[in-house]
């Protein structure tokens, strides 16, 4: 059967093709008589619009861009990927815009984001994990809307975004592990040039004051690896310490590997807190008490940034939310 | 500035139009000087193809869909969909197509994809995840090429797949607990309307034969949770049991956290196997023996048979790849 075209909606409906055509596009000036003829028509008739044809006239693409920053090793392991992908994907679907996803781990990767985004093909960018100075963030420029899940470090007034409140969370564990009695509190923090690392490092500084000294303070990359590697440099460094929090449930399980591998037990020896609450965080053994981090929420919020300013908004504001303690074996 | 066109493209190189189109447009027939000096036009005048504009003329969208089946709820905390994505967005972009994630979890979610896909937006279709008497699948029928990652029940012979081999990866790890001198070996599948779910089964039946009895074998839906549930009950029906084989890792994870619970140590009173090698086995206590499923390497081959349909071939062959067995402390 022959596919159904613009004139087979407009004979249907009894109106006239420009008619169809303001509706498909979104026009607000058609009657809502007009309107509902020709909605009943492309129903009855089976019609599905031409995106290659309507993107020629609407100048939208109906897509936008989520653009993962991390180098493709990290992504196979951190299960936070999946939720944000999976919640952007739904919310957009609400508005039936599509996701397509691109990588920007090295040159190559972001030399062709840039070439898909200067090329059009896309109504917005949706930026998740990128890191300060990254080339990419300024090759965008003004070519279409950029949003950023979390705060690009020294972009944080060009490019809007919606985040957990890092230092809040910080806070929160930190607070919690004095309060336990604590003495000698460690930390593993993120990587330095993303907020998660520098904002988290500021919320423990927050509640320890002179009491986190250098010593204390040990640099993961977010993987599970470094997480163990910054634990034994940790007990190496301050044999006495009796507790970490440590800036991800998945560097937190590095970290216990290590805390096993010396001996110490958990929590009686050392109290361990993570931060995320993602799935790894009720895979280890103990179970980690950790801060949750409302990150299906944080993608949505970062999607309605989005697409506001494809809508047209003039401006919006970062969105921040806040952070939870879970209590659970580990502190 | 003004951005430049294909006349501007044409006349730098001194080509026409035409030309330059059939160069755009991966055309065989231009001579090698005419596609050098298009080429070296292109590049000096920064000129952009209108995807919108070329996908009217070639009929390629330049994108494919892959289609997440499972419910939301199961991305969210599986770390395996991180792998499938990032492998497949890079190896895409290869061949500068582009992704696009589409979820496909309930009916409405259906509808969209199959709108999508009718609406001619896409190249091909990559099914993640489809159970058996999936809707979706026959839905898509030939609109155009759809290939799956594992194969769709039913459908094995309609739908190309790439997927490890799970039958022998069942029968590796049931005969490593057999040559561990395990006597009573239980078996927590996937669901039964996969195929991780039936064919793990069989390569577990392979082995053990009539030892497989009924009263050893549970069902879970891949998440962490019936994993728990599972191993509590089998604990309940055989409590003699010394070994259980469970069909992924996240599985195991509960199933871990069940025996914890009623005080058998693992791996000592109890031998526990698991079945993926995701990042979740080396966070459990202790890491779990596993078998290792090549899943970027499914993900790139379930990509290359899908370039290939849409690149013309008439068939292709299903790709099986080898597991391996992977020995850490579980068993």
């Amino acid at each position: 059967m022959k596919r159904p075209t613009i004139h087979d909606v407009a004979a249907a409906a009894g109106v006239s093709r420009g008619t169809v055509s303001r509706v498909l596009n979104g026009d607000k000036y058609v009657s809502a008589a007009a309107r509902a003829a020709t909605e009943r028509a492309i129903a009855e008739t089976g019609y599905v619009v031409n995106r290659a044809a309507r993107s020629l006239v609407t100048q939208k693409t109906g897509s936008v861009v989520m653009v993962l920053s991390d180098p493709h090793e990290k992504l196979f392991e951190d299960p936070n990927y999946s939720v944000l992908i999976s919640t952007a994907v739904r919310r957009l679907a609400e508005r039936d815009v599509s996701l397509v996803m691109m990588m920007a781990g090295d040159d190559g990767d972001r030399q062709r984001v840039i070439r898909y985004i200067r090329g059009g093909h896309a109504d917005g960018v949706f930026l998740v994990s990128t890191h300060a100075g990254d080339p990419l963030a300024d090759a965008l420029g003004s070519d279409v809307p950029v949003v950023a899940q979390g705060a690009v470090i020294g972009k944080e007034n060009v490019i809007p975004y919606a985040a957990a409140d890092e230092r809040l969370g910080a806070r929160q564990m930190t607070s919690y592990l004095v309060e336990q009695g604590r003495r000698r509190i460690a930390m593993i923090t993120g990587p330095m040039d993303t907020p998660g690392g520098t904002q988290r490092l500021e919320g423990f500084a927050d509640v320890l004051g002179r009491k986190a000294s250098k010593k204390l303070i040990a640099h993961g990359d977010w993987s599970r690896a470094s997480g163990e590697r910054a634990m034994t440099q940790l007990l190496e460094r301050s044999p006495d310490l009796d507790a970490v929090f440590v800036a991800s449930d998945l560097m937190a399980a590095g970290a216990l590997a290590a805390l096993r591998a010396a001996g110490r037990r958990v929590p009686d020896d050392v109290a361990v807190g993570g931060f995320d609450d993602s799935s790894v965080a009720v895979s280890t053994h103990p179970p980690l008490t950790t801060i949750r981090q409302p990150l299906a929420r944080v993608a949505e919020e970062t999607v309605s940034l989005l697409l506001a300013l494809i809508d047209g908004a003039a401006g919006v504001e970062p969105v921040i939310l806040p952070t939870e303690l879970v209590i659970r074996e580990s502190a």
